[in-house]
């Protein structure tokens, strides 16, 4: 007899094995909501009679993205629903940045976020977000910080968006065990960044060095005259879908954070458009290739962060508009989530629980009759359950998994 | 303060006190199904008048045997019903196998299941049922195959069921850290066993020893003319039900399986006979004797594995028609529920959450007038919940446990 406790993850290794079935888990970012000025959420306001359908065939449920009352970002959010304990497995900030803007991390690369800021004459901030630069001024001046050689170590600066952007360090014995140069807050001077074990000693002096170079680049940009630093990380080594599960993944993302975080999992990078039906297009294309899709979009969250209840509820509608060519491919097992709860009444994530339907022919019907928050905790016969669960389900529900225990 | 975090069943080994209150436990093995051709599951096209008023008495609610997804083997979804965490508490697939014979494996005993297999003329495994070969040809095979004495150690081979066996060893010495024999596939030859630590080395020799006698003795009795070795496993040393639970506890099963993994919790087997009918009045003829009653009914889930919905239907009835043996002899507490699922359409045991009721006069009632999957769902007080927590809630409601904490 073995007395171990296996986490969840490592149980469902055991136990998954490659077959020809097909899964799609579609992922609308943000898609949980709360009522607006009439009484409803955004997705229990949107007409989807084809989710609705879906969601008949289906079993329901609410997943929980992290815990009970906790607001996900979107690493942790993505890495729960792909199986990964995101209080596990921590994927830093820098990483991410990295990752979002599909830039590929080495082994030893260390990464961190850059805020262009604005600091006045005596060299405090003055403005987190340097007036609002914009993502062509943010361009411009990462070329005037790129391609700086540090003690034999390279640096690569590249923006992200508006006032964000990334460092990415490489070279040998670099460490991520680092402190952030940010303050948090206006009328104080950037912190000087500080080892925080013995190997990061010359990783702290790179970067401040780094720094003290920017300070002097940016003098004449003001309003983005300095940069702060922080969340330096290196990248996470996660076992991949295919050696947990045996899948053969893709990953279609219009956005390239969403691709950055699968391909941490190994999965495969497809390249798709800009629109909903787009990516839908790409699903059909690459059908045959996979066992696993991920299909993400974005325009839910975005619309949520901006407060647009209508925006929202179009997004959602015209995902709906293309659930007849998901249900046309007929994989064994389809899933349509969130990542978390963007209710445009909160204008952020939220710690709300997220609608989940999982279609296969062996689930176990339960009587749901429309995709809604509503409909989907009252009726759903999944319950309300981690976001963790959602790849076994799936999994289980696709035929993968071989019996636990004799 | 400490920060400790104690399992459930350690928690409740602490509370749990001796009563004069019965509990029975019916377990109705694969209870839980998917729905047939008329929409329903084969518990909800059962005509089951007297569970149905027992769960209307009842709280009720789904289980999952192991974790979400997870389809469990016997043993594993009989340790969860009992309290043992299934991940924790793993019983070998050798130990379980003289388990369900009745063979009473000694401390340091180590067993095998054996298949008997058809290799062709360059010894590559051809068949892996070996023809499909009877149990009474089984059962010759063993008897030729008992007996051996090699290196002080004894063996015993029983048989179990068509091509499949059973081998012992008894002897000094012995361990369980032993590679299969068994190559998962045709086309290639047995493996040899290989010893996984040091300590194994002498019952490696023995096994391969063995198993070269046995090539030699099969060698004229094709199509079983070898066999093929594996899930190596010493008895599991599980806490009693006396020592967790201070329950005088029997069990009552038709199958020997049953009997076997009850007794690893220390339980009492009671001789019964093969109906559903006489498992009951077994119950009724030992009523006094015992704190606790497992009362395990195997016909829904061989009808289920054979894929036959209308005898997993009447099984189901058969219960349904001794429940008033039950309510007669009127135990403080009474579940009825399943190990797991064996839906009809699978024919196969599944993941798919199983329906529990518990009756008690302590039992705050909730809106279930049906025993069903539909109805534990959707109106089950104890909502959906994992299998290990059935044992906390029976003796809870039977007042064995005490307060935690002043």
């Amino acid at each position: 007899m073995r007395r171990v406790s296996p986490d969840l993850q490592d149980l469902v290794k055991d136990l998954a094995v490659p077959t020809s079935s097909k899964i799609v888990l579609v992922v609308i970012d943000g898609l949980g909501g709360l009522p607006g000025d009439e009484g409803s959420t955004e997705l229990e306001k949107a007409a989807t009679p084809d989710l609705d359908t879906l969601a008949r065939e289906s079993i329901c449920g609410m997943i929980d993205p992290i815990a009970r009352g906790v607001t996900p970002g979107s690493g942790p959010a993505h890495l729960a629903l792909f199986g990964y304990n995101p209080l596990e497995f921590q994927v830093g900030r820098g990483a991410l940045a990295a990752a979002g803007i599909g830039f590929n991390l080495e082994l030893d690369d260390v990464a961190a976020r850059i805020n262009f800021v604005t600091v006045d004459e005596e060299g405090k901030v003055a403005d987190r977000r340097a007036g609002r630069i914009s993502t062509e001024t943010n361009k411009e001046l990462c070329r005037l910080l790129n391609g700086m050689q540090l003690e034999g170590t390279q640096l690569f600066v590249r923006a992200v968006k508006e006032h964000r952007a990334v460092v990415v360090l490489r070279g040998r014995g670099l460490s991520d065990a680092l402190s952030d140069s940010d303050p948090q807050k206006t009328g104080v001077a950037p912190i000087e960044v500080k080892a925080l074990s013995p190997e990061a000693n010359k990783t702290a002096r790179i970067v401040n060095g780094f720094i003290q170079q920017a300070r002097e680049i940016l003098s004449g940009h003001y309003p983005a005259n300095m940069i702060l630093l922080r969340g330096f990380a290196k990248s996470p080594r996660l076992p991949s879908f295919l050696e947990i599960y045996r899948l053969r993944s893709a990953a279609i993302a219009a956005y390239p954070m969403y691709r950055g975080i699968a391909k941490l999992m190994g999965m495969d990078i497809l390249v798709t458009g800009e629109t909903v039906e787009e990516e839908f297009k790409t699903l059909r294309e690459n059908f045959d290739k996979y066992d696993f899709f991920f299909l993400h979009i974005k325009g839910a969250d975005s619309a949520g962060e901006d407060g647009d209840f209508k925006r929202k509820v179009k997004v959602i509608e015209e995902v709906d508009r293309n659930i007849p060519t998901l249900r046309h491919l007929a994989p064994e097992a389809i899933a349509v989530t969130g990542d978390h709860s963007t209710p445009s009444v909160l204008k952020v994530h939220s710690w709300h629980s997220v609608p989940f339907l999982l279609r296969s022919a062996w689930c176990r019907p339960d009587k749901v009759d429309k995709f809604s928050e509503e409909a989907c905790l009252r009726q759903g016969g999944l319950g309300r359950f981690p976001a963790v669960e959602v790849m076994p389900l799936l999994l289980a529900h696709a035929l993968k998994l071989t019996k636990y225990g004799a």
